[in-house]
């Protein structure tokens, strides 16, 4: 059994632990929602305020070039592009993660359509982000083509001659499965499909090589594992034999080639600059470079590599001493145990036992209950569980199913940058408090709120 | 001929000067460039300190709902409807103007698809911005439409059976002549064509009548007179009677009908709120808030109707002051005289004559040359002016003649809710100062720089 003592031996040995100093963790909050929101940067308040009073309030317009305002998205881009496996001058940070996906895939369909137009079919994964699916339904109906969803398994012999675009989102949003992106771009190509990969859970929490794994695009969110502050920036990225070969349609000025020359006519600028569009925030581009700039200090501790082995291991702890000390509870677990299938964070199921009564009415099917195996749909308690763990600081988050396969889920992300070994202990304490004690049976926690 | 006494006087009996004070305005600056970058309100650095401190750092993803991040576009949108002539829940903050306007052309071309498939043709103005005409290529090329570019006087003409869509921005950016909103929108309707109106240079700037006009579409810009900050998130207004008629192809998690429901099928919001896509950045949205809640406050002392006469007043000022006191240096005004045309700047080209020897070598046409008209293009000093202007902290700003009858421009914009008059008649001092000494022909105004 593993103890709170070895808890925090593993914390002593931690040769990451240095970075949780260059984070805000608020007292009492033990954070594990960083997939949704990363913590605060102890640099982003004094900086903000220096773009405040000095670059916007006294240097004003006379900031765009004395500040850099105007090369923001490429400097932060070559900072992302070092978590990413990019090169410098592949990436740009601007606007959300689901504007930056209707440009490669429109770029994606422009280029099937010339080289394959027979292929008029984009696969996705049914899990897949639902914002990546809204766009992608947006651009294939607008294009004529045909959204195939499928499950992970199921991937590979969709990937027919009917098939122009594989849209998959790295690390499950939902369960934090990840996928193979080089066996799985490797396919896509084999079969002629181009492979358009969202890096949103995976960017600054796993290592990701998009060179390396030849894929074709690529965007990612800036405000999870990155840090870069609520709603931040998103980015992205595209092969260099892609780059030039089409414009994206969201062709504004900052994407111009000559964008202060004011010429009527639309001119693509070379490379990465092309996926830009309109003017970008500057408050919230600053926190965010705030954000990777913690990644520079990780360079010299052991970069994404150690930060790998640190997230494996916080969770590893949790998936064990979830079984250790919290069994006999109904929970599953939904996140692969294999190293290579997981990302950063630990996806809880529930099922119904005589101690759990249904809280919405409906049971799961016969059958469909295993302990740390894929509970039936139903009302499995998880929203309340998320809510009670919440209030005692223990902040995850609750993503509800779908009623199609996909069960109810208890969501953890471990953020290796400040995240400890010791949290973990804690973490799971007051989850096997909140199921003995059945606190989160009371009404308080079942009122739902947003959640995101 | 008017003093400065004269101009004292006029900052004295001024009711909006107190609203002078909510702003920081840099020492031993004249700042005539808010029609590029609005200056801070003192409001913004407590906030944003707030939103980094306690709503990130402190409460973390809890602030969706707490800090109602959530309905932050909603909210921001509400506020500046009133300075547009819209109704509630008709406005959200988001995203830039280019991706808004790519929303409402796309939903504009869409109606018209339907309404009006025989009409493939879009106008607009040829010196209208640039990225708004950037936009529209992009979707015409796309959509198999035409886009025609005008001048001003041949709007009219244009409104043919061939055009689907007018797409005017409402004041010009580089000569600030105004639009007759209402008149070209029922020119357009009379016709069977679409409005659309980009307001980048009039919300915050002149009263704006959206209903009244009887309008269809709207952008406009976060950052140049409603203060928002660098990169501020822009707006986008549908008329009601379009807005549940079309999907917008941008159509991310955050325009959607149940948007924490996480179901794999797009079903758009109803209203304005479909216009949002992906996850909006917060910080800067809390910027843009502050410069919104000064017009909250000018609101009681006459709001837009008391900026109006203010801002005439001073542009009249302006444009007085540089005749009495620049004559004869060549300077011409390329802003409309008549109040209903001019918007909240005032634009003067320049002309070359013996004093000023041409500074990239090329000459005006014969003949082209005017004072106070329209010169031909050419070298017209108007940039190491406007540089010569920056170096004694007036700022202006330039903007490059297109060699296709758009001349150089020297460029001044005056905010109603910070400038006074006696501003003005420094400007007008150094400007005078700059053409009397030639100082504008030193070197080192002449050294190009990125100018926004």
């Amino acid at each position: 059994m593993t103890t709170l003592t070895d808890c925090r031996a593993l914390d002593a040995s931690d040769s990451l632990r240095p970075l949780r100093d260059q984070f805000v963790l608020p007292e009492g909050v033990i954070y594990l929602d960083g997939n949704s929101l990363g913590v605060l940067p102890k640099s982003a308040a004094p900086r903000i305020a220096d773009v405040i009073t000095r670059e916007w309030g006294q240097d004003l317009i006379r900031s765009w070039n004395s500040a850099g305002w105007f090369h923001m998205p490429q400097r932060l881009g070559n900072k992302i592009a070092t978590l990413v496996g990019a090169g410098p001058g592949e990436v740009v940070a601007t606007d959300s993660t689901s504007v930056n996906l209707y440009k490669v895939l429109s770029a994606a369909l422009n280029m099937a359509a010339e080289d394959a137009p027979s292929r008029k079919t984009v696969i996705s994964e049914r899990s897949n982000f639902p914002t990546d699916l809204y766009i992608a339904e947006s651009l294939c109906r607008e294009r004529g083509y045909t959204l195939q969803l499928v499950e992970p398994d199921e991937i590979n012999a969709a990937l027919t001659q009917e098939v122009a675009v594989l849209m998959l989102t790295h690390v499950n949003y939902r369960t934090g499965a990840m996928h193979d992106m080089a066996a799985l771009t490797q396919a896509a190509h084999a079969a002629g499909v181009l492979a358009v990969w969202d890096l949103a859970h995976s960017a600054g929490a796993v290592p990701v090589d998009l060179q390396g794994a030849n894929a074709d695009f690529a965007v990612g969110c800036g405000y999870k594992y990155l840090n870069g502050g609520p709603g931040a920036p998103a980015f992205v990225w595209v092969h260099p034999r892609h780059t030039d070969r089409f414009r994206q349609p969201l062709s504004g000025w900052w994407g111009h080639a000559a964008p202060f020359e004011f010429t009527p006519g639309y001119s693509p600028a070379p490379g990465i600059t092309r996926y830009l569009c309109g003017t970008q925030p500057m408050l919230s581009l600053a926190a965010l470079e705030c954000g990777l700039d913690v990644f520079g200090a990780a360079a010299s501790l052991g970069g994404m590599a150690a930060l790998r082995s640190k997230s494996l291991a916080l969770t590893d702890l949790f998936i064990a001493l979830v079984e250790e000390r919290c069994a006999g509870h109904g929970l599953g677990l939904a996140t692969p145990r294999e190293h290579t299938q997981r990302g950063s964070q630990v996806c809880l199921t529930r099922s119904l036992g005589p101690h759990a009564p249904p809280l919405r009415g409906s049971l799961p099917p016969e059958g469909a209950v295993t302990d740390l195996g894929r509970p039936g749909d139903g009302d499995s308690g998880a929203y309340a569980i998320a809510q009670a763990l919440i209030a005692r600081g223990v902040i995850g988050d609750f993503r509800a199913g779908d009623g199609a396969g996909h069960p109810d889920i208890l969501r953890f992300g471990f953020t290796p940058l400040y995240i400890g070994f010791e949290d973990v202990w804690h973490a799971v304490e007051h989850l096997k408090q909140v199921l003995e004690t059945g606190e989160w049976q009371n009404a308080e926690f079942n009122q739902k709120h947003v959640v995101t």
